[in-house]
């Protein structure tokens, strides 16, 4: 039976459970060996190789899959944050959410780009960059960041910095310690207006 | 004659000009069709396909050049900046010099960045890097820039920020014109230390 035809309720659910095992795995894996193959992660998952390329044929669709699940779970913790109090505060906690979480599956969105279409990628962020997006007009109307930038700009520095943190921690460039200190502080000064030209 | 052993000054002067008339088309080619095939630059170029193919035998070698070359012109114009007066103005000038560079070679950076390792593209970059390096070296020293943040983290912020803005125009969300002015606003917010923590 082909893959789309099979109904979602019809899965039993001990293939349910291994499907989200592989998925689950795949993130922690792929950190500690990039280069991980289907067999290492399938033996992580506790399953067979077989049983692993039957919910996930390709090793693009499984990216995508573990790409889409550490996404959703981002949208989760993300969902919690109140737009309330100093819009700078609800920032330095959503910068906190995201590095963790950007931190972790590093490995897992460098494969997931080399194997799937950016336009793609894109999409499968497209909840997360509405909650970012949604904090940053909200802060814009408060009168906590600057106005005058556009919105989908700010959003974009926000992605930009979180991701270009993890590449410079990758790189030996960056302490993993020093990472949420220096994104704090980076998108803090640019999303606020400086009061004086001079100083 | 393998290519490495051809002597650069055995190049006759035909040849000469032909090559650099063929990798100066290429970023123009490019830029107004990202997907020109190898006759399309050839014609452009005025030479015949062959004659194209015996300079670069591969689409990576052409991109390559096309990369360098670009590269090296930025390289000269970012050499004849001054480090002196306000460190800021400088900055300025510096990112208004990259920023037109970049967004003529976005198309041709690209097509390199699909077909040339990652290591080599950061590579090309390393004289142009240097030299970001250096202003905010001096500018951290003068106290115009924040010293808080380490200066690999401010020549990364640079990059990011400037070929960011360079993939927001591609995609219709941020025009050519604010361009600039956005580049610069977020990277002076970024570098500039906040003199006061609320206001």
């Amino acid at each position: 039976m082909a893959r789309d035809e099979r109904p979602k309720g019809g899965i039993r659910a001990d293939a349910r459970r291994n499907r989200a095992a592989i998925v689950r795995v795949t993130i922690e894996t792929l950190r500690r060996n990039p280069e991980a193959s289907i067999p290492e992660i399938a033996a992580a998952a506790g399953v067979g190789r077989m049983t692993l390329y039957g919910h996930f044929p390709t090793r693009a669709e499984l990216l995508e899959a573990a790409l889409a699940d550490a996404l959703e779970r981002g949208e989760r913790t993300l969902g919690r944050l109140d737009l309330v109090g100093d819009p700078r505060d609800v920032l330095v906690q959503l910068i906190d959410t995201s590095w963790v979480l950007v931190d972790e599956s590093r490995a897992l969105l460098a494969a997931a780009q080399k194997q799937l279409p950016p336009a793609r990628i894109r999409e499968l962020h497209e909840q997360a960059e509405a909650r970012v997006r949604e904090l940053l007009t909200w802060g814009q109307g408060e009168g906590a960041f600057r106005a005058d930038l556009p919105v989908d700009w700010l959003v974009s520095v926000t992605h930009l910095v979180i991701h270009g943190a993890a590449d410079e921690v990758a790189a030996g460039r960056l302490t993993p310690d020093d990472a949420s200190r220096v994104i704090r502080e980076t998108l803090l000064g640019a999303f606020t207006r400086r009061d004086t030209g001079d100083s």
